[in-house]
C-alpha cells in the first residue's frame, strides 16, 4: 500500500519585525528575539549584530547574544529562550512559529497566544510619528506630480498611445520616473502602480505597457522613507477627453472620499466610515456585485492604517468595527472597478485629530490631464 | 496580591512568502496559504488578489478565494484551510503560525512540523535561476565600479577627509551613487553598506558620515533584481596609502577568499570549505576571539545561498555540514574585523558546478585607490 502523505501547508507573514522595530527604536536584524518582563526588555540577536544593535536600541533596552547566557547562534530561539532564564509562561503572538512553540512545550513552558496585537500603542501615532510618515507622504506627492506631469505632456498618437517625442510612454517609464523622484528624498518603493485601462480594473494589477489616451490612469505611490515609516497616495487621470462613464466614476469616488473624510474624527466607527464611502457611491448608481466570478465596484476597504509597515491597523472595512483616535493615521482610498471601463482610486493618509483629521500631504484631484 | 503578568515574545521570520513565490512562479500578496496535496497545488488568497494572481502564476497552480468554498477573507486562514477541504492531517514549516495552528488542533487536525526546509529543490538554481542572480550580480558589478570611480577621484583634504570639489564625500552620497546606479539596472537596494574605518570593524553596520583617505571602506552591494534574484557583492578599498596592518589583513583575506575558491566544488563540505578559509587566515596570523565580549577577527561564516533570498541555504559556515552541489549559487566572503583598524571583506557570488565554479560578474579587487 502506498503511504499516505498529508498536505503542506505554508502561510505567508511578516507583521513581527515591525513590532520589535516600534519596541526597540531599531530595525531588528534577519533573526531576532525579543522578551519583555514588566519593564526589563530584552533583546537577543546574534553575536555579529551585537555590537550594532546595542548602539542602535532605545535606551533601557537590554541587547544579548546567546553565548552571554550559556547558549550558542547554532541553538536555535528556543534554546535561547530557555536559557535567557526567563519564567515558564510566555504570551506569545498568534503568528509564533510552531517549531520553536513544540520546543518549548516540550520543556515545560506554557504559551498563551494573544487575541491582541502585541503592539497596540502602534496605532496611535506620537507627533514624531506622524512628521516621518508625513516625510514619506510629501515624497509621494512630489512623486505623483511628476507623473502626472509626464502624462500630462506626452502627445496622444496613433491608436491613442501615447508618446514622448518618438518613444511611447508606457507604465514601466511613468514607475521609473516616480522611483527616481522618489530616490531623491530618500525613499523606496517596490511595487509602484501605473495601470492603464483595463489593468486598472484590477486594484493591486502594477500594470505594464504603452499607455493610452482616453483610459484611466491609476497612480499608487507607497514609498518607505529611510526612517522605516511609509506613505500612501493614490490618484486616477486620463491624458485627453475622459468617456462619460469614466467621469461619472470619477465623480462617484470624489465624492465619496468626500463625505468619508467628513464623518472622520475621534470616536468614529470604522465600519460606519466604510459604510459613509459605500452608500455614497451605490447612491450615485455603481454597484457592487461578483459577476463572472470576478468582484466588480467598491471591492476594497475604505482604508487602512500607514505606520512602520505600509498596510497596519486600524482597518477601514466592513470587517472591522473600532473607534477611530487621535493619532491614527489611516488613509481614505474609496474606488470603483470595472472590467469594461477600468478603475478609478483617489487615495490620501490623513491624521486623525478630535475634531476631525489633517491631510499630511496635499497633491491635486483632476481626472483630465 | 499582584496578578503575575507572563513574559511576551516576539521572533522576527520572512522565510514563507520565497517559497510560496518559487512554488507558484509569482509573489504572493501579503496574506496567502498555499496547500500541496501530491500534484495539486492551491493558493488562496483575497477575493481583490484574485484575478491577478490567477493570470501571474504557474499553469497548474489552482488560485481560490474563500467564497468559493464557502468561507470569507474575514474568517482567516484556519478556517479557509478547514473550508478547502483537504485531509486533517497537514505537514506544517517550523514556521507556521501558532494561532492558526492550535485553531486547527482545537478542530482535530493532526500538525506535523517539517524538520526539513519545504522547498529543499531551491539550493538547486536552473539556468534561469543562475541567470537572474547573475543579473542582480553584474548590476552590483556596474554600482561597485561606480562607486570605487567616486572615492578614487576624491581628493584628500584637511584631517584625511576626502573631498569632492568643495563637498565633503560620505558615506551617504556614495551609496547614494551606488543606488542610483542599481536603480537604472532595474534593482533595488535598501542596506546597502558604505562603512569606512572603525564602522567597518562591524560587519552589519551600514556606515554613514565622511569617508577618511588611509582607513579601509568596506562595500557591500546587495541589489534585489526585478525578477526578484538577488546578487551580493562587496571590496574593500583604501583611498590613498594603507597602513602596513592593513595590508597585510587584506593580502589574508584576499589570499583567504582564492583559497577556498580552490576548495569549492560539487561534492565538496560546506564546514571544511569554512575551515579553508579560517585557516588561511589564523596561518597569516589574524586570530578570531571575543575580547571585552567584542567578536573579533574572522566573526562570520564563509558564505550563504544566494537567490529569491538574500541569505538562503546553504550556509557555508562552521554551524552547518552539508555538500554542496552543482547549482548551488553562493558567497564566498571571508572577512577580518578588528575594532582598532577596521573591517575587510572580499566577496564575490558563485555558481558551484561539477568541477568547481563559476563566478557569477567579475569586479576588480584592489585595496589602494
Amino acid at each position: 500500500m502506498k503511504k499516505k502523505t498529508p498536505a503542506r501547508i505554508l502561510i505567508s507573514s511578516a507583521r513581527t519585525a515591525a513590532d520589535i522595530r516600534y519596541l526597540c527604536g531599531a530595525e531588528p536584524p534577519e533573526t531576532a528575539v525579543f522578551i519583555q518582563k514588566g519593564r526589563t526588555k530584552k533583546l537577543i540577536v546574534s553575536e555579529m549584530e551585537f555590537s550594532r544593535m546595542r548602539r542602535s536600541v532605545n535606551r533601557g533596552i537590554i541587547v544579548l547574544h546567546p553565548k552571554m547566557f550559556g547558549s550558542s547562534w547554532k541553538k536555535g530561539p528556543a534554546d535561547w529562550i530557555k536559557k535567557a532564564g526567563d519564567e515558564k509562561r510566555l504570551h506569545v503572538t498568534a503568528d509564533f512559529p510552531l517549531g520553536i512553540a513544540e520546543k518549548l512545550r516540550r520543556a515545560g513552558y506554557r504559551l498563551i497566544v494573544s487575541k491582541e496585537p502585541s503592539c497596540p500603542q502602534r496605532e496611535i501615532k506620537s507627533g514624531d510619528e506622524i512628521s516621518a510618515v508625513q516625510i514619506a507622504q510629501r515624497a509621494a506627492a512630489i512623486a505623483m506630480k511628476t507623473a502626472i506631469k509626464e502624462i500630462a505632456s506626452a502627445r496622444i498618437g496613433k491608436e491613442k498611445v501615447l508618446r514622448c517625442g518618438k518613444t511611447v510612454l508606457t507604465a514601466e517609464a511613468v514607475r521609473a520616473v516616480i522611483h527616481r523622484a522618489l530616490f531623491d528624498l530618500d525613499c523606496t518603493a517596490l511595487e509602484t502602480i501605473v495601470a492603464c485601462g483595463p489593468q486598472s480594473a484590477d486594484p493591486h494589477e502594477r500594470g505594464e505597457g504603452p499607455l493610452l489616451a482616453g483610459e484611466p490612469i491609476v497612480i499608487d505611490i507607497f514609498p518607505k522613507h529611510a526612517s522605516g515609516y511609509w506613505g500612501d497616495l493614490s490618484r486616477t487621470v486620463c491624458r485627453g477627453s475622459a468617456p462619460a462613464e469614466l467621469k461619472k466614476m470619477y465623480t462617484a469616488v470624489k465624492a465619496a472620499q468626500a463625505a468619508t473624510l467628513k464623518a472622520v474624527k475621534a470616536g468614529a466607527w470604522t465600519d460606519d466610515i466604510h459604510a459613509t464611502a459605500a452608500a455614497e457611491l451605490d447612491r450615485r448608481g455603481f454597484e457592487t456585485d461578483t459577476v463572472n466570478g470576478a468582484p466588480q465596484g467598491f471591492i476594497h476597504g475604505t482604508g487602512h492604517g500607514v505606520g512602520l509597515e505600509i498596510h497596519e491597523a486600524p482597518r477601514i472595512s466592513a470587517a472591522g468595527h473600532q473607534n477611530l483616535r487621535a493619532g491614527n493615521v489611516v488613509t481614505i482610498e474609496p474606488g470603483l472597478y470595472y472590467p469594461d471601463i477600468g478603475g478609478v482610486r483617489i487615495e490620501d493618509t490623513i491624521a486623525v485629530t478630535r475634531a476631525g483629521f489633517k491631510f499630511l500631504a496635499p497633491c491635486p484631484k483632476k481626472l483630465e490631464i
